[in-house]
């Protein structure tokens, strides 16, 4: 597909902070024609008058079909395509700007905070408890990262970068930088477990795709048992009773989620009230405006240059 | 000094975990006759047969002129220097093994949960709340440590692999690596502030001697506006009142501390019950019994080859 021959001149920018967008846009030297709107501000002349459409996570289906170009805001795309049709004359790109880098310090915050013990010491203070515990060191742990895009593999860069050994477990397999053996799921669940099941971190960095709903079930759990279980990826990928269950039998010592089947996660949600769960609101790899722009923009210089996008979606693959 | 003439033969080890060290110990190839004991059990004739005494943080001042060499078991030796007189005679030496990874590692966990914001999702959770707040990236953060020594200069080294802007303070204010500046204590006290009051965090990993005593002190506080105190060095460098109110007066945003003038602190201290303090009870450069042994061992054999003692202590200085 030649890029240029797009030929975008008029874009349509839908997000609650379609000011703060609408600020930065016209700080850049850009030509094309631009309408910022919040989603329930959008009319069906909006989507014939634009060319392209840049959003995030909206709760609307529109019908993409009438522009030549979907860009998310985010880095997650399964809101366009996860159980949905889309269709393919519709070029998709996400943002993949400074994801890798926010998740794999949110990833070793609480790698960390485990292994120096920051909620044992918490509650010792709470009970002014003087209790010396040996914090564990970053190379004497083991990680396996499910995922070893760009995400997965800056998060594989930081943990190596302590001396952590870290597995790897992608679609292919193919061997990447900063993992010390890459499985592919498929291998991952013939193996004979013995460089899994004494694994102290299971990250999951995964798209939402068909192969990956609920890939995290029941069976999965039952080959840990002292592991920590960091889903940045996507909340459909997990069973939800089987990572309960997984705590509760002591397979899992703890789960931190950034990401939910459904967001904002429901106040009646069994995961609130669990001693072993930590709940963020999906912030891991938030998109602040200024990386949003600067990606949107980067995407908008390369199709006008007809140049190679790292960020276009390959609709099959659905990531 | 010649070290291969101290002709050590005999080595008593005081510790409470002299049982452990026994077992290590035993386990290489040395040629000395070893005692070992707690240290309620220690009497003037083990000095009088000893030629070596490892040990750390004893609450007798044992007679250590009585020996030739004396290795402390941690990094910290103001337990035989501060406030004392020390035989010149007697060499002394300390552990500074691991500690640098250690603590830079505790460091960065405490660095991390600030700019993950731990501490308000973790409340947000106990309230069922779902409130997005962007974390903040180590590259946009900025540190003061003070000590550019082993453990100064690992953290340094940890916190600017994440490109974050590092500045160092030492008694000689000579460059380091990984620090982009570092200061003389005495200049830090007549800079004109504007690289140090909007440090978002300091760290101090100084020694205690006559000039780190009661170092951050009320006029040191009043310098910043928003910093979190970080502290693995000694608590005897920090003015406790001042510090307390420095958190009260929005100077300090949290503290971290790992070390205290009175260890265990004590039950009726203030910093139990801050809500902006968080205790740790002195286990950011915890030595493991392996790594006090290997470092002992390592100094025993580089006496025995009359080889350079890179953790010598110079009397003087104090550490």
């Amino acid at each position: 597909m030649s890029y240029r021959d797009l030929n975008i001149s008029t874009v349509l920018i839908i997000s609650p902070m379609y000011g703060e967008l609408k600020r930065l846009i016209e700080k850049e030297n850009v030509e094309q024609s631009f309408r910022f709107k919040p989603e329930d501000e959008v009319t069906d002349e909006d989507l014939d008058w634009a060319d392209a459409v840049a959003c995030f996570n909206t709760q609307t289906d529109f019908n993409y079909s009438k522009v030549k170009w979907v860009h998310s805001l985010g880095a997650g795309v399964d809101r366009f395509l996860h159980n949905k049709t889309w269709d393919k004359e519709v070029l998709l790109t996400r943002t993949i700007c400074s994801f890798g880098q926010r998740i794999a310090e949110y990833t070793l915050s609480y790698v960390l905070q485990d292994l120096q013990h920051h909620q044992l010491f918490q509650k010792d203070g709470r009970e002014k408890l003087w209790k010396p515990r040996t914090p564990g060191l970053l190379k004497n742990s083991k990680a396996v990262i499910y995922g070893t895009g760009e995400i997965g593999q800056v998060t594989a860069k930081v943990l190596s970068q302590f001396a952590m050994e870290v597995y790897g477990v992608s679609r292919s397999g193919r061997k990447k930088d900063f993992f010390k053996k890459v499985f592919t799921i498929d291998q991952q669940e013939h193996t004979d477990q013995s460089e899994w099941k004494d694994a102290d971190y299971i990250i999951n960095t995964l798209p939402l795709t068909v192969e990956t709903e609920a890939l995290f079930n029941r069976q999965f759990f039952s080959q840990f048992t002292e592991a920590g279980f960091i889903n940045v990826g996507r909340g459909a990928s997990v069973d939800e009773e089987a990572l309960i269950e997984a705590l509760d039998d002591d397979r899992l010592r703890f789960a931190v989620l950034d990401v939910f089947k459904e967001e904002p996660l429901p106040s009646g949600h069994p995961f609130w009230e669990h001693p072993n769960i930590t709940i963020t609101p999906h912030i891991s790899a938030v998109t602040t405006a200024d990386e949003a722009v600067a990606c949107f923009i980067d995407t908008l210089r390369n199709i006008e240059r007809n140049e190679a996008l790292v960020n276009q979606v390959d609709i099959k693959k659905g990531y």
